[in-house]
Order: structure tokens, then sequence, then C-alpha cells
């Protein structure tokens, strides 16, 4: 049944980055693949060949993903980019959040947005994912289950406020992320025009001018910690939006429903996303707590995780 | 005119936190006032007559405060009271958010809120001042002025995500402070049942379940930054909002209308609150940012800030 | 050969603190160990024959070990002491160092010191082990080799400057580890009186009066660097040197001789301890840089490495 | 008396970087200085005529300052330059330690090194002031009334191991000061080749061959405490040694000797330098701690209070 459960190869594309070394890192764990990298990305295609690699990772900006995966998927291997180049579905969307024109429609319509928790079986069979973002990792986690139940009155609108460690930014030096620029400091960015809310606004089904988003960015290198706040279109208990939670997300997966308000130390070096809900005391407005680690649920162990979904390994293979 | 405006006596109970350090150390640079440690908060009345104090600060618990006010009161000073025991009017309040019975009811309604952009003349009238919350000073000196305008659709609620450096959880030391819990973390608590939300929704003149408030814990020493989401009740433009801003703060005070986000560095060891508004591209929704130092405009400068106003200095002497 | 290796029992007390919860940790991957807490230290020895255990780990208070040793030893068991309780060879140093009057000098003449790579028979043998301190680790595996060569002119005195992060002060809230106290700050502490400098001037066989260290305490969590200063008793090469560390401690160990100066980011949450030596232009003088995890290699993970001797696996098992 | 002491114009060329925008910041607070910004370093000569400046503060790199400095000079201005090009004696030490050619010996004769507490007269009079290096004022200052005073046993070898906040490596982003390589690490850098050795022998009159240094990166902005170890030639005792360093620095100056270890808290934003000795028990050893603020005592502070020398100002005007 897990027919490639075994001497897989893998190819990892952006190694110099944060999450492309992440996922060597966490790939160097995995019983069954054997990882290479893949130095230089303009040759994606050309180290499939060369290697008989059976997925490729690509850690690139998307600028240069929007040429590789082509590459690599046309020289036989699947891919899962980590990139935003395949995350929204209208191509005109590229031309106003990422300034970049698409070229490529058709594998738009293909790639599936990988989000294990919520679709398991399209990931399975893709043979082009597009990664999560980090941001809209701990927001579409925290938000799915209850917008698909129907209890989120959508026309008060839907607030997240996200914070987001350095390591987000990047490995690239620059003024924002000197150390005596963020140390004992604490801004918000990109309010309300920030990339990651049209992947948020499709991946939710919710109408974008109902939507606030900021980003802002923390003094500590890894972590994003979401709280979001939503009115409910009746009131509801504690219990039954546990059960809610829990019937998408069960025990003994990534995603855990707390009991008390998640921290970034919970989650650091994990791929878990753990959620807390708090309801006001009229029962008609919750707020949500979601916590990961940016480099890992919200990057490169997300990826190994749909990595796992698409080569048949138990879901978890090198991710505890 | 400035009839105390020199040779005022100044007494300062509490002087083993932060408030009170902070405030002695504001004091000392003040030309106009002598200051002098009330080192037993037990003795504010017999300090006041003993040193013929004009004015006491009490930096206390609450607990304490609400013993220590009526005795300076009544020895003849005036008195800003930097904890809640005089913040919110209805005693029947503190029986559920402070824990407390207060006995005082008459010294309720005789105190007078001390934020000093919204209510100079009240302020320099007062025989007490309640100095406000560190984080309602944020949010109500960020909200006033637009709720004022009639610009707010209150029934879709107010979103307030605060986040404050450690020193507003006072010097005491405790699991939750000590460096290791607090480095490279973050965490919400208080979520919709912070004591501060009934003070913020008094002055705000709000219902208690349309407004939101989260606090959350910085790895910072100093400094709050509250991001406020709002809907309007009609569109409006960012010219308009600022007008209704500068009006209530002009320029030379210390409130400051950004035209970019502020962060904790801008602000920290200053009594600045800076404000910036950004509009959704609808412009039927405003996200607020303010930032300031807890210790300074959020207690201490605040406070000496109230006593100017009470004695007759310039609002900012020894502020600058 | 390795009679105990699987199956066997471990105990820990003092696991509210870092070092015990450290230990449960490393002791969860360990495959070949069964591990149970001991909730009340003085209770050890009772545990111990109601649950037969092998072997004890003590992560408690000196004090509280010099009771707990004896009885867990006396029910049976095999001790690890991660205290400084049984470290030094003389009673009466406990006088001075520890303030406390030790009871058991048959226990000290017995207790075998517990640097594994200086010592991996003495320690296999052993029915005591007492764990080194974190200081001492970082400075004796760095100083050990040099030493033993002779090529250190010891007249001239040996300079030990070390930095440790705040987990090594222990979770228990003071005001010297409040974030407040710590962020942004640094500072010497013991100058030339640490508790930990007897137990170095034993492990090394050097004179007291010769042997300077400070202690600092670094705005980090986690980590020991040590910055070490000697004189050579004649010229030597660097590789000469190189060629002395690596023979006591071969590639593939925990201790790694390092081309460049090692950071704590390099041995965070690991058992390694990275050295690095640089020569003077006139090679008569040497600079040691040595980096561990005070909580792993200069603890709980050394602690395991002795037990792995003691209990004859494999010196790395759970350790990687 | 004060000839200079008002209606003084003072240019600073190098203000994008942080010393030079910290000698603005003190600058503004002078009350006999008018300053301005030399926005084009290689006019810094034009500059002078133009404005008439009586005094050039240089907060630019070494190779710059080699060619702005005799240009102001020949314009008639006096120069304080906050960077290396002029503190050495030598030129031929600027092939080694800066990698560049020294064209002007002649300037390296005329220049006086900056210290203010140890050559007052020789600063006032001067035409070119060197400001001395951040890490050579910390141990400059912590040493030299010992060596002055002859207790130093100089054969020994003396052992200077400190440490600088991030805002000691420049504003320039780079891979080593990205927040995320900083946070919750420690490194030693520069290890006994560090270019300020030779500013520092050079001034205390050491031989190069005696004398270690070992900087060091810390995870803070501001600061730097510097941990020195002497042999003594004889036996001394705490109160002699108290008695010396007094004498130079007398009470009310910039140098404090404290009975404590100082701390970075005690001295960031000011100019002061806290020095705390320690005695090893036998008194033939000991131990000097010193902190100061690199960006303050360490550069403009310093520059401010050679000026207020050099132009017949009180020492600490504008410093306070």
């Amino acid at each position: 049944m897990h027919k490639y459960s075994q001497g897989c190869k893998a190819g990892v594309a952006g190694v110099s980055g944060y999450s492309g070394r992440e996922l060597l890192r966490i790939l160097a764990r995995h019983p069954g693949v054997e990882a290479m990298e893949i130095p230089r990305e303009s040759e994606a295609g050309a180290a499939v060949k060369e290697h008989t690699l059976d997925i490729v990772f690509l850690a690139t900006p998307h600028e240069v993903s929007l040429e590789a995966a082509p590459a690599a998927l046309a020289a036989g291997a699947r891919v899962i980019d980590l990139s935003g180049a395949f995350r929204l579905k209208h191509a005109a969307h590229y031309d106003r959040w990422y300034k970049m024109r698409h070229t490529r429609p058709d594998l738009l319509a293909e790639a599936v947005y990988g989000m294990p928790e919520l679709d398991r079986t399209g990931i399975a069979a893709a043979r082009l994912v597009a990664n999560p973002g980090c941001y809209p990792t701990s927001v579409i986690l925290a938000l799915a289950p209850l917008l698909a139940s129907q209890l989120v009155d959508g026309d008060a609108g839907i607030v997240c406020d996200s914070k987001s460690g350095v390591s987000g930014a990047g490995h690239k030096p620059a003024a924002g992320t000197h150390f005596s620029a963020v140390q004992e400091n604490f801004r918000a960015y990109g309010i309300l025009e920030h990339r990651h809310v049209p992947e948020m606004v499709q991946a939710l089904g919710v109408p974008f001018g109902d939507f606030q988003f900021t980003a802002h960015l923390l003094p500590v290198d890894r972590g994003i910690l979401s709280t979001i706040y939503v009115k409910l279109a009746r009131s509801a208990s504690l219990e039954e939006i546990h059960a809610i939670y829990t019937a998408r997300y069960p025990d003994g997966g990534f995603v855990r429903i707390r009991r008390q308000a998640p921290d970034l130390h919970g989650v650091q070096r994990t791929n878990y996303c753990d959620i807390h809900v708090t309801l006001s005391s009229d029962s008609r407005r919750a707020v949500i707590v979601s916590a990961i680690d940016n480099l890992v649920k919200g990057a490169a162990g997300q990826a190994v995780q749909n990595m796992n979904l698409m080569l048949g390994f138990p879901e978890d293979e090198g991710l505890q």
C-alpha cells in the first residue's frame, strides 16, 4: 500500500534560507527519504532527471518557484513549493499582491493548497502542492472549523491580529532585522495590506472586506501567535465549540485544542499548532488564540507533513 | 497665576515598585516640586501633616490606596492615585474586578479620571485624581476622538489587541516574569476578562458586550502597543480622520498623530503616545495603532502631567 | 556484556527544577530505561525498594542530596547526584563553600566525579557519581588536556572568565532573575568566590591561589561560554595543541575541537562541548573558548551519559 | 576665561551611524553649542568655511576620517575624530591593524588621545583629538591608575575579557548582527587580534606580548562590561587600592568607583564608567570590572566631554 515508503529521493532548492535549512534538518531524521540539496534552483529540472528525484521542495522566492516548479514537474517529480507562487487561484491577484505577472494559470488551477488537516485526500493525490504561508497556517487552522460550523456571524467581520518572530522575515540582513532595531521593540506592519491576506480569505471562503489582518514583529526568533476575534451567529457553549474543533482535529494529531492559552514556548521546534478558544460572558463573541513555530508548522514541517501524505508515509514521520 | 508654581512639596508612597521609582526619577528633574518618599504607606496622613505636603502620589496596591487616599485627603493634601482604587464609578464593580469591597463610594463619585488630554479642566480642579491604567491609556487615547466623532459603528464591536512589556506586571518576582519564562516567548492573558476592561468601557462610554480586549506579554521591559479594530458608520477619508485626531491632539502635546506605524522604540522613556490610523481600501474599517511607555505615559509620567495641571505648572514641566 | 542494557528502571528526584525536567525529557527518549518521578525526595530509599529502581538521579539541592543519596544507596540503587553534595573530597570544604556541615566523608571518599571524557572506567564502576557543576564542566573539559600535557606554565596563573544563561540560576523566581533585571543587562558575580572554584581546582589539580574564576549572567536562557587564558611553559604550535586535544577527545564524541570560535547556538539543546584554541603570535599564550548547554552537558545530559557508562549502554544513547 | 563658552558652532559628519546620531542627540541638549550636520563627509573643509565651524566631529570610517580631518583642520576648525584614524602613534601599525597605509604621520604625532580623565591639559590645548575606542575606554580607565601605582606585576600578564552590545558593531545590516543570529546567543571574536589592542597597549604602556584581550558579542543593544585580571607586585589592601583609584577619579566625575560589581543597566544612556575591584583572599591578584555605555562614554559622550575641555565649557555640560 505504501508503495513509495522507502528509498524515496527528495531534492531541496533554496537551502541558504531558514526554511530550506529547516527542511534539510527534518529530512535528515526521516527514515524513508534520502534528501539532497539542489544548489542551483535554475537546474531543478536537470537535478530531477540526473538523480531520479521523486519529489522536489522549493524553498525559493516566488519568482524562482514560478520557473523551477514547472521544470521539476516536467522532469517527472512531484513538487512542494514553499513560496506563494502557486497559493492563489486567480492569476490576476499576483499583479496586486506579489507585483508579478503570473504565467502559469494552468498550474494555479492544478495546485493543491497544502493544509493537511483540511485536505488530506487532495494533497495525497497532488502533483503540485502549494505549501501555506506561515501567518495563514496559524489563522486558517484556528478559524476553519468554526467557519465550517456556521457559528460565525460573518457580517460582523473577522479580526486576525498576528505576531511573528524575526525568522519569518528571512535570513537576509536588513535594517528591519538588525538586532538593535528589534531588541526591546515591537511594531505592526502590513496593516490590512499583507500579502498573506488573499491566501487566507481564499482558503477560508470569507469576503475580503470583512477580514482584517495585521502582522506584527516580535523580538523573538521563532514562532507566530495569532489572536482572532469573531462574533457568533448565535450563542454557543464552550463545550459545543470544543466539540467542533476536536471533530476536525482529533487527539494525536499536530493540531492540539488547549484548555489554557498557548504560548510560543509550547510549540517552538515542533510541528504542533496549539489552539485555545475563549467565549465572552454572553457567549456571543469568541477569541481564538493559535500558536505555531513559523519555520516548522508554518513552513518546513508542514511541507514534510505534505510529503508524507503524498508518498504514503505515516503523516508524522520525521516530525516527532 | 501659577500660584503653586514654586516650592510645592510632593510625597510619594510605594517607592519600591517600578511606578514609584519612575515617579521619583521624574520629580527629581522637576524644577517646581520638592519630592520626598513616604516609606510607610499607612502613615500617609501623618506624613502630609508633618511635612505640609501639597500633593501625594500613591504608587501602591489598590487595597493600600483605598486606605491611604482618604487619610492624605483628610490631612489636607491633594492625591493622585496610580492604583485602580478610584478609577471605577460603581462600587459594585470592585467586587467583580478587584475582588475587593469598596468602602468609599463618596470618593469614587468625587475622583476625577486623570487623562489630561480628555479632561484638563476637571483634573485641574480635582482633589483626588485616579490615574489611568497603562492599557487603558493606550486604548482610550486611541479611540476617544473617533468615538466622539460618531464615525464608529458601535454595534459591530470594537477589538483592542494590546501587548505589554514585562515591567507592567510589577517588580515582584514570579514564575511568569522569570527571564527564562519570558525570553523567546509570547502569550495572551486576561482574554476578555482583564481588570482594565471596565475602566476602558466606562471612559469610552461603550457597551461592555461590544468591547473585546486581550492583553499579551511581550519579551521587552517597557512599552505597550495596542492594535485596535473598528467598523466605521460611514465611509471616511484618512484626511477627515486625521483632522478629527489633530483637533483633539494639537501639535506639540504628548499625543502625536503619526503618518507611519509607531513602534516601542519611539516612545520608550518618554511621555508620548504615538497614534497611527490605517483605513481599509473600502474606507469602512479602520485599524488604529497606539504606542506608549507603560511606566511613563502609562503611569508615572501621566501622574506628573496631572500634577502639573493640578498645581498650575506648564503641562510638560519635568516631562521633556 | 551489557547486562543492564534493557529494562532498567531509573528514578528522578527534584523534577520541579530545570535539571530534573530536562532529565525526564532525555530519559523519555532513551530506549533502554524506564524513568519515573520520585515526587518526595525524602522517600528516595522507599521508592528504590518499592519500584526496584536500578539507578536514582538526584536533581535536588545539596542539603537534600546529602540525605537522599545514602538512603537510595542503602536501598540498593546506584546514584547520580546533580548537586554539589558529593563533588568535593574534603568535608571541611563544605563549611566554607556550601555553608553546610558534611556528615558523610565516607561517601565523599567513595564518590566518583562524573566527567565521562576524563574517567570512563571509574564512572562505569561507581556506586555514587557526583555529576559535575555546569561551570566546572565547561572549564575542566577545556583545560584538562593542556594541563596534562605539561604545556601550561602554572605559576603564571590561569584565568577563567565564564558567562552563563539564566537557567543556570534555577527556576525559583528571584529579583535577580526577573526579566526586567536581566533583559538588556549583563553583570559579573561570584568574583573569585564562586562555589564552583574548589570543584575546578580539585579536578584540575591546580593551586587555588593561581586560579581566577569569574561568573557572569548573560541575558539568554541556556548556555555557558568560558574564555580561558593560560601562559605556556614553552612555545608550541597550534597543530601540536590540536593533537593534544584530539588525542583526549577523538572525533565522534561529545567534545568537539573546533577550528572556529564556538557560540551558544552551536551547542544549545545538545550534549556537545565545543572547544576552540587561539595561540598568541609569539606562541607563548593561549586562549581557550568552550561552549556547552548548561542544562544538558552541564547537568542532565552529562548525567545520562554517566548513567550509560554505569549501566552498560552506548555512551550516547538517548543523547543524539 | 571661558572664551568660547557661548555661540560655538559644531559640525557632525557621519550622522547615519549610531555614534553620529548619538552626538546629535547630546549636542541638542548642550546649551553652549549649535550643532549642524555635515551630510557629505568629503566636504568637511568646505562646511567649516561656509558655516565658520569652531569644531568638527568625525563619526566616520577611518578611511574617511584620514581625509576629512586634515581638510577640516586646514579650514581652521578643531577636530574630534571618533574613528581609529589618529589613535595610534606609529603609522606602520595602520598597515597591520587597519589594512590602511597611513599618509599623515605628522597628524599622528600631533593628535592627542582623548581620554579626559587621564589628560585634561593635553586635550584642552589640542587641535586634533583622537577619541578613544569603546573597548579601550572600558579597559584603560579600569587599568590606568593601578598601572601608574606600580602595583601590577606586569610580567605575569594582563587579561582583559570584554563583552559588548551589538550597537558596537555599527548599524549596517550584516549576517552577524541579524536578530536571529544574536538572540539567545553569545560568542567571542577578535581573540588576541582585535584592532583595539594596539590602542590599549599604547595608552597603558604595557608590552604587547603580555596583554591578552578578547572581545565578545552580547545579545544586548548597548553597553560594554570588561573583566580584567592582574597579578599584584606585592600584596595590597582593598583600601589602598580604592585610594589609588579615587585619587585619580575623585567623586563627582564620570568615573565612579563602586563597592559592588557594576552592571550595564547602571551606565546605559549615561557618560559614566563604573569600576569595581575585587582582591583575592591572599591579596596577590585583583579582578577589575568596568562598565560603560559604548555609544556614550565609549564614543559620543566622551567626544562631547573632550569638546567641553577644548572649548572651555564645564566638563559635564550637556552630559548629565
